[in-house]
């Protein structure tokens, strides 16, 4: 089976935050990062997920923001550091590659954005991603 | 009032599951299929959602992922299997509709992501949406 | 017709730049902030949507995020400033009502989140929105 969700990345669960309806879920990223996701609950109890559980992070690549650099005071969890590898735009659209540690993200952002940010293969940027945009897989 | 939102898929609310904030709304869509919505608790008050409620669950285009097959152990809750019927490749991002059991799906995923699923008119696929991707109205 | 997106900004708008098959459409808000909404361009046709247009930018809470302050070197293209005005905490969510100029946000954040920003009614913010999580509605 193969999925149209460019971004996955292979960890461990290393803490579940239940709420009533939704949970955090922390995951330690086979290259080191912690990454967190908002799921809901019913899908921890479903995938069986606890501390040690092996999962794949899965990310839409339209949900992958881009900064310069690390941003403080920040809602946005996951910050994952690394360096731009390719930029293909469209006339709206530009698709950007990015490797981080132990792995490669896409993300797709607006061509006003790669412009403005002046990002080019060898840039150096934060891949942002929101909390409720990961979403989590059975190993 | 006309939505640029794509995907409107009526249905019909079987419960709610409120959190403190968040709430788990599922809903019954009317060609039998079921949706997982998670939006505010307000909106579940303001909206007057019970089961019985007449809603369209509304996707935006970028938040429809695909898969060629049916995936186990995904904490995305909704998975709509159907049949590619076109798909509009440009620079960066290209944009494919599904016709699923009583209607039609669009979804907005990168060109890379068409590539390597070799999507094309008439490619079996599975439509993945998370819930918290999923709105409600009422209908 | 209701709708459970909590954030509807009323606007106008200001030009269109079609792609082959998104499109990014700039709305200038009742207030004064321009946002960018990146849609398909199917969306654009059918709503017949041209400079002058009066729509509203539609965006779900969960797609709000946070920072304490702007944020150079973004890809985002949406930040507006405000002031929380009430913090709800869940086990695992928080919403957080934002007062910015024209109305009123709701953002669902991590609980996490909201504790390391030391959110809490009276804190000045700025409201993240990237701009494909923004549809659009004529008005």
């Amino acid at each position: 089976m193969s999925l149209s969700i460019r971004n996955q990345l292979p960890g461990t669960v290393t803490s579940v935050t239940p709420g009533e309806v939704m949970a955090t879920v922390k995951v330690r990223l086979d290259a080191g990062q912690e990454i967190t996701a908002a799921v809901t609950l019913e899908a921890v109890r479903e995938l069986g997920l606890t501390p040690g559980s092996a999962v794949r992070a899965l990310i839409k690549s339209t949900e992958v923001s881009l900064a310069t650099g690390p941003v403080d005071g920040l809602s946005i969890r996951n910050q994952l550091p690394g360096t731009v590898t390719d930029v293909a735009s469209g006339g709206a659209m530009a698709r950007v590659k990015v490797r981080v540690a132990g792995g490669e993200l896409t993300s797709a952002i607006t061509g006003d954005a790669v412009s403005d940010l002046g990002l080019s293969a060898g840039s150096e940027v934060v891949a942002l991603i929101k909390s409720t945009e990961v979403s989590l897989a059975n190993a």
